[in-house]
């Protein structure tokens, strides 16, 4: 038993990302499924809990619900503050919080299930022009991602020096998005490696979409 | 003369957040514009600022770039604390960060300008799709944004409380874009009393796309 909720679909990358901050921070929580693609997180009873109807929505323990990841997770990291998974300074913080926000508002968001769902109704788009898409605006914000990543000494073993953070979390669960739309990652060899580092790590490996209890 | 640089452009709802928070903390900035529809933001010179060649981008009084413009706002709340634009608690700063990325993340990526390109040039989509499109994300978001808005009693004269923040800033600045594609407001009366509300001090009037220097 815990008193912290995550609504959550396996599938979603900003699940992904709010499973991997409550792994990092070790809170156990209860793991309730909606699943996206049959209209689940559109139920009445769920709508109640999250007006916006979207995934994720953390209810935690006293009964406050938040939603966006991002807000999420810096929650998390106000609560919690150990590991912390934003620098101690404002320049740091500011480094991290643009790198995950050029994930979490440059390509999710234009690459996320509805818009898709809205490209096939509205326009007819067909699984290949989805695909072109979503490797559009991941390549858009992946290069200038990459160049900031290499040519920073900001950025260690993982975004922001070595410890993984925020960014990371963004990163990882992004890449892992990538790989149902066949982005080439050859060009990404600073964001590959920082993946590879982050998924060595039990907090981000288990929080895998493949790995959750909803996983097809 | 002043050290601090906003890379700007009138029209830009993300600009113009960050011009409404360089306001309410009574600094100085530069004004750099950048001509989206001509590209200018595209320029090598201004990629070597920001690799990701978008607009806002601050460059700090000690060479600092920082892009993103919710990391913007943040950073600058941060170096000057005063007067705040989040609030002081961890459940309030939750409540304002979940507002403004509903605005951030839900309904301003899919409606930028560089999709609606996307969507002229990829799909034929003309001057009413384009709107129907805009309109469709905008009441997706503002449907439970009204809702959380008009029944938490958090809500105050401002999205949080009756003082102005980062929640207002985005609610501001969308409300705005909204209106260049005729959105109908009068099903979001909490959303439009707060707009109002802000409209009427100083640091939002004076941000607004047609104060600005580049404004046509």
């Amino acid at each position: 038993m815990t008193d912290i909720v995550l609504h959550n679909y396996f599938r979603s990358s900003t699940s992904y990302r709010v499973r991997i901050a409550l792994n990092m921070k070790g809170l156990d929580y209860t793991y309730v499924a909606h699943h996206l693609r049959h209209g689940g997180n559109r139920a009445p009873e769920y709508l109640a809990v999250n007006p916006q109807g979207l995934v994720p929505a953390l209810v935690w323990n006293d009964g406050t619900m938040i939603a966006q990841s991002l807000a999420i997770i810096e929650f998390l990291d106000e609560m919690h503050p150990e590991p912390p998974l934003l620098p101690p300074d404002p320049h740091g913080r500011a480094r991290v919080r643009m790198l995950s926000q050029m994930i979490a508002c440059d390509i999710h968001p234009v690459n996320n299930l509805r818009v898709l769902n809205a490209l096939r109704s509205r326009y007819g788009a067909d699984d290949a022009e989805i695909a072109s898409w979503f490797r559009h605006w991941v390549n858009e914000t992946f290069e200038p991602l990459e160049k900031m990543l290499s040519e920073s000494p900001h950025t260690g073993t993982f975004c922001h020096g070595n410890t993984p953070g925020m960014a990371d979390i963004c990163l990882v669960a992004q890449v892992a998005n990538n790989a149902r739309f066949n982005v080439d990652m050859s060009a990404y060899p600073t964001i590959a490696r920082i993946r590879d580092a982050c998924m060595a790590l039990p907090a981000f490996e288990e929080a895998a979409p493949a790995k959750q209890p909803d996983a097809e």
